[in-house]
């Protein structure tokens, strides 16, 4: 039975730009009172680290800590890590896919609080009854 | 309550084949009879500008023309300014996101005719009741 | 009629990353006892080439055979060949864009066994009733 007031987003890319639309997403879902589930897969792992500060692709890091501010101070959009603890604090809810964690050698103490491993067949039966399923990567 | 012949999509790429990825899925389920809306953001605002002209990635703008000419002589593709404005011949509805738009200081003048600036929430809103949703980038 | 057992994925992206999110997905749903159809167009199509080897995005390719054999040995994660056919035992149905063949100049011989060429409209149809719809690229 699909429910109309669940999404599930899987993240697999860890730039600046996919990072922010994933947490714009998640938390605009949430904000209109639907449950949102975030799998963070491959590259989109660097996202749940602690201290992760993505950045823009091809771009020096620098660059990335410009655009941020301009972001900010005109479209009063919070950096990464800001909308990161709003999101937890609306209740999204992100995993890491346990098998990128394996691969790339991770172990759960480098994630950031309140982050559930699982496995993709797990994600995939969250994803089969929400209403809204996107891939961003 | 999901309407069957409704599709929303989020580009958040600017390059060519995302770009034509985009207009090639949004044009083809318009021509089906679908109400097909595509959203705009980050690099996807690109795409809006007037005179875009998108490029594949890391190749340069030659190439990308080459490559133009090719689809079209073996598989009768349009370039991307003409598919643009048989997407909207077929009523396909294109929507700025007005965060990205603040956030790299765009004006609506700078966009092709036509486009709706919205925010992410009400798209979110046209995406819970379509039956596609995608997210290209 | 949306089927609760059948999920649709259009890949447009040929790197390692990608193609592997793709096989995962889809032998995923396989394994849970969906119908899982792949939709390979622009760069995508690669994956479907004889031998093909696709590799991390700006990295070197002997970087991403390293990543794959730790991928194996940490993860038990079998190389994207293996998966592939994994993928095409439990049934997974593949599919080449005929648009991108034409425009890439490939015929069908440069293809593994098995992949059915197939327009955009004719997927739109098989994702239009699929409860599962990504695109990844």
């Amino acid at each position: 039975m699909v429910r109309q007031d669940k999404g599930a987003i899987v993240v697999a890319e860890g730039s600046y730009d996919k990072a922010m639309a994933s947490l714009f997403l998640a938390t605009t879902a949430a904000g209109l009172g639907m449950e949102a589930h975030v799998f963070c897969t491959f590259f989109g792992l660097n996202l749940l680290k602690r201290k992760a500060r993505p950045k823009l692709p091809g771009m020096y890091r620098l660059f990335t800590g410009m655009f941020e501010k301009k972001m900010k101070r005109l479209a009063g959009v919070e950096g990464f890590q800001e909308i990161m603890e709003t999101a937890k604090d609306l209740g999204v809810r992100f995993y890491a896919c346990s098998t990128s964690m394996a691969a790339l050698g991770m172990k759960k103490d480098q994630l950031v609080d309140g982050i559930e491993v699982l496995g993709a067949s797990k994600f995939l039966d969250i994803a089969a009854d929400s209403r809204v399923q996107l891939f961003i990567g």
